[in-house]
């Protein structure tokens, strides 16, 4: 049973009166032997003061609410709300998740909980790249969106991946070790990631001169059954590729099993690129996947920092494109003989 | 700017006193005119009833706390908050989580949060089976531990996987394929789920009069580059085996890397299961890696009704070791000459 203050002020045997004012600080008029029991009865019993009946007055809690499609059940994109929880570790503010696995109702319902717990403001937070609209009831509080665009991109405070910065930067790596037949796999569902990805794509082919036959460009389902599956049709088509850029680390995996099955042995063969720097991926494969970086930790560490600020000092709205840097390992390598 | 009381009494030009009684529903001596006006204007500024103040009158919030080291960024573990998620929903519970990434500072201010929001109940969730003293602060709501055993088991509700059975059926795979020498590669950390996985392994060898030599049995950091270094020390020694069972499947994705630079080649020459059924992992490997799934979904789903059970019929305390089945891939095979 939750102690309340009835329970201290019947053990400290003075009334409910006496108990809060002793526990509010507000006794001035109540002897010391008064206080010295109310207080050892509170301390006894565990009694904890309503402080968020007092933070309602002073209308700031300290708290952020954290709230997300899958964000927290995700292998992916944890490092965001680590980020976001250590500035609001640093700033003295407890951040309060909330996961709503896409469920609309769900969604309603704690964005609902945690207005009603007077939360200061909000992160909405996205497990990958999309253009989305947060719950009209996040109006009322500073709201910053994570991982993604808001459909009016006026409206809120964002920040998401530099997506054409990362992706440049992994066809580059490939174009610099001498490839001029760069491949693509990429997400066949075409969200802002995929679609940013492949414009740099095209950019640095174009850019440099390299190869671009149409026969360069599949799509696949994100998992590695289906990247193995469009790396087999790019291997075995006319125009193999020496090296492959992918949508992401899966897809990359697929890439090795392919290449594997064929006899071509990575990176000697074929060089490959994935996108997350997913490590649970990346280090399983052998040797270890060059991938970029999607940056969770610093864009939730933007997004907390950006809340606080447009608590503290009602900043004006901004928005961030994160730089995605390259993770190099062990899979590209100059171009071989096919 | 949150709405307050006083905004919807500005705007409805009427008392805050009025204004409150016809947001609580105890208008009667208030005319049908006034009535519409105030709930008029609480519609129009998008006015937010102190719903919880309304709960701590009635000592209920329909909230339950997930608090957890590090469940929510873990690749791991999230299923366990979906399973905890789905079935507080199904109730009309609200879920809150908060993430203490095992800094005492954090989980201290995070669980004194949430007590201050009243949460009813709270489930402490932790990312490996492990032995834990859940914060004192939880005494005071019925507190169900997830994915680990309390210090003090009668103290608390919890549950655990059932690491013997999914260890036993682990190696019993093995043996049923026809394997004589099957080593096992174990985290040299040793927290409970490792004791408990090796307890089995050498109670299936022993039963089924395998061979016991020491030199099958060695430990590992729970990484795949540590799973290769000791899969080479197994499969260069004297007494190399022809299957190995992985305390989990980053270990195993190492036997993989090792397996492949001996030129070996799985399942033909070499049988490997993992634990902990990591989609990324065992389907970034080719073939597939069988698995041993840890029943997150499950112990989540289990967890969240033990609480429901004792918010709403004060039942006693229970607790429950949860099936983990082992998950075919393509990585057993019967054994062949090494």
């Amino acid at each position: 049973m939750r102690v309340r203050l009835q329970d201290v002020a019947d053990r400290a045997e003075v009334s409910t009166a006496t108990a809060s004012l002793v526990l509010n600080g507000k006794d001035d008029s109540i002897s010391g032997e008064t206080r010295t029991r109310v207080r050892a009865a509170a301390r006894d019993l565990g009694y904890r003061p309503n402080v968020l009946a007092r933070s309602l007055r002073s209308q700031r809690t300290r708290t952020i609410g954290f709230i997300s499609d899958e964000v927290a059940t995700t292998p992916y994109a944890g490092a965001m709300i680590q980020g976001a929880q250590s500035v609001a570790d640093e700033h003295g503010y407890v951040l309060l998740l909330a996961n709503t696995d896409y469920h609309p109702n769900v969604e309603q319902r704690t964005v609902e909980a945690l207005l009603d717990r007077q939360i200061d403001a909000a992160i909405y937070a996205i497990m990958y790249h999309r253009i989305v609209e947060p719950p009209t009831a996040l109006g009322a509080i500073p709201t910053v969106i994570l991982d993604s665009r808001p459909k009016d991109e006026a409206a809120f405070s964002w920040v998401a991946p530099d997506e054409i910065g990362g992706a440049t930067a992994a066809v580059e790596h490939l174009a610099k070790a001498g490839h001029r037949r760069i491949a693509m796999i990429n997400d066949q569902v075409g969200p802002p990631a995929a679609v940013e990805r492949e414009i740099a794509w095209r950019t640095v082919l174009e850019a440099r001169g390299l190869d671009r036959h149409p026969d360069l460009l599949t799509y696949a389902a994100t998992d590695s059954a289906s990247g193995a599956q469009a790396a087999t049709r790019l291997l075995e088509g006319e125009n193999p590729p020496s090296a492959v850029f992918c949508f992401n680390d899966r897809i990359a995996a697929g890439v090795y099993i392919a290449a594997t099955r064929l006899g071509l042995t990575i990176p000697r063969d074929l060089s490959v690129v994935g996108y997350d720097n997913q490590v649970l991926v990346a280090e399983a494969v052998d040797p270890g996947l060059t991938s970029v970086q999607l940056p969770h930790d610093e864009m939730g560490r933007w997004a907390m920092e950006q809340v606080l600020s447009l608590l503290d000092k009602g900043a004006g709205l901004q928005y961030k494109r994160m730089p995605c840097p390259l993770v190099e390992r062990g899979s590209v390598a100059p171009p071989g003989q096919l």
